[in-house]
């Protein structure tokens, strides 16, 4: 199975596209989380089981992990372990923004997709398809490339014009039409800029696209449903962290989502 | 003492401007050291006490320690306490290509400037300088940002024009014009594009380049001695992992080189 179809699979059984972002992140985990020896395992695993009825998908960002070194990375893998027993058909995808030259991906292939083993994966477009192939070539597992990103300064590059389009239009066309030979790839565009959603939706067919910055950063649902939705009322994994995993009740805050996305499908 | 004033003094401290890129690849480490529990790091111990006296820095390339996960990092970081104890003075580089949201970069900047105490970190530049902003205020660090990148696809997306110039060169105005406030900022430009390297050397007056790609990828250190120093007759940080690290004789390998590099100052 594509990790593409496991994603829809997963939506479809659960009725929902929410991905949660397990953003673990030491300084704001609750108090009585601090005190175990493995506090972003614990604390991973209570929320699994708050919101995994609700989510089709958790998403990790690695910084939260790496920069507690070996420790971090250690509870990352025991967090992925325990989804594979647990809740193997949830979708999993390793928030690491990654981009080097071929021979280098490889060990980030490694550590991703084999010893971790997420079913996808967040790549810089920078240096280009070539570069990527390690990632790109594994059929099995998704790549979910940078397109327009959801921070406010996303656009000092992002739209600079080229022949007439924003460079993220063109990174969306270039991962449409040239680079989805093996149909594993992905684009990140961000909640915040919902008219930008609009355009990648039509650029870009029923491609599946990660949007954050629900919450937090300020994104609204209706406006990503409204614009993102694909042809089969789905295409879409979107993501809250902080939202939901620091709330008061994680569990009804996934669950309030879920049902806001499901209001608009 | 800046990142860049450290560089400089211990390249005119042993007369290099070599650049030694420990990328320990477990199947390409020679036979004696795979038998080590820490292989990684063995091999690093032993190719830093070859070539210590010849190289101005040493680089390491993440993906090489990640794909070990978290018995990698150790030794990574297993090395790096090594160097700090018998050789502080020699810059280092993580070759991480870090690039996330604000929030989310102080992840990485605990991890490699914090926990492993590196000197400079690459970093990619789609998301902007308002993301970059936990790298860039750290005036202490590095921020090598990429620009021109060395592998053969490179052009994909870096060749693009927009008003009038690609994008590699809007990447080396925008770091050299707006970004450097914190004079901390430096650009990777590939050996393998030497009319590049002149370029963002016009671009950027005396800024540092980071410039891999001599050696097993094809660049050449005639070239990029001709179209890289700047006024100092400095301003280059000439990096090569294979064809040192993996050379017969690691420290001889190290020494031609850095005596090549000389032979154009």
């Amino acid at each position: 199975m594509s990790a593409i179809d496991k994603f829809d699979e997963r939506a479809e059984a659960v009725k929902s596209l929410l991905c949660v972002g397990l953003d673990s992140d030491m300084e704001k985990l609750p108090e009585r989380f601090q005190k175990y020896e493995q506090p972003q395992f614990n604390f991973n695993r209570w929320i699994i089981e708050q919101t995994h009825e609700h989510t089709a998908s958790y998403k990790f960002n690695m910084a939260f992990y790496e920069a507690r070194g070996p420790e971090g990375l250690k509870e990352l893998q025991l967090t992925l372990d325990y989804l594979q027993q647990r809740h193997p058909d949830i979708f999993t995808i390793c928030d690491a923004k990654r981009g080097d030259i071929d021979n280098t991906n490889r060990g980030y292939v490694e550590e991703i997709f084999d010893w971790l083993g997420f079913d996808a994966v967040t790549l810089h477009p920078y240096l280009g398809q070539e570069a990527l192939q390690p990632f790109l070539s594994r059929a099995d597992k998704g790549c979910i490339v940078l397109c327009r990103t959801s921070n406010p300064g996303a656009g000092e590059f992002q739209d600079l014009m080229a022949g007439g389009l924003p460079l993220w239009q063109i990174v969306a066309k270039r991962v449409h039409e040239a680079w989805n030979t093996n149909h594993n790839c992905m684009l990140v565009v961000g909640a915040t800029y919902p008219e930008e959603i609009k355009k990648v939706r039509e650029i870009t067919g029923d491609m599946t696209l990660l949007v954050p910055g629900i919450g937090a950063q300020g994104g609204s649902v209706a406006e990503v449903m409204q614009t993102g939705l694909n042809s089969q009322r789905s295409g879409l994994i979107i993501h809250s962290a902080r939202g939901i995993i620091f709330a008061e009740n994680p569990a009804e805050e996934a669950k309030r989502l879920k049902e806001d996305i499901n209001g608009y499908r």
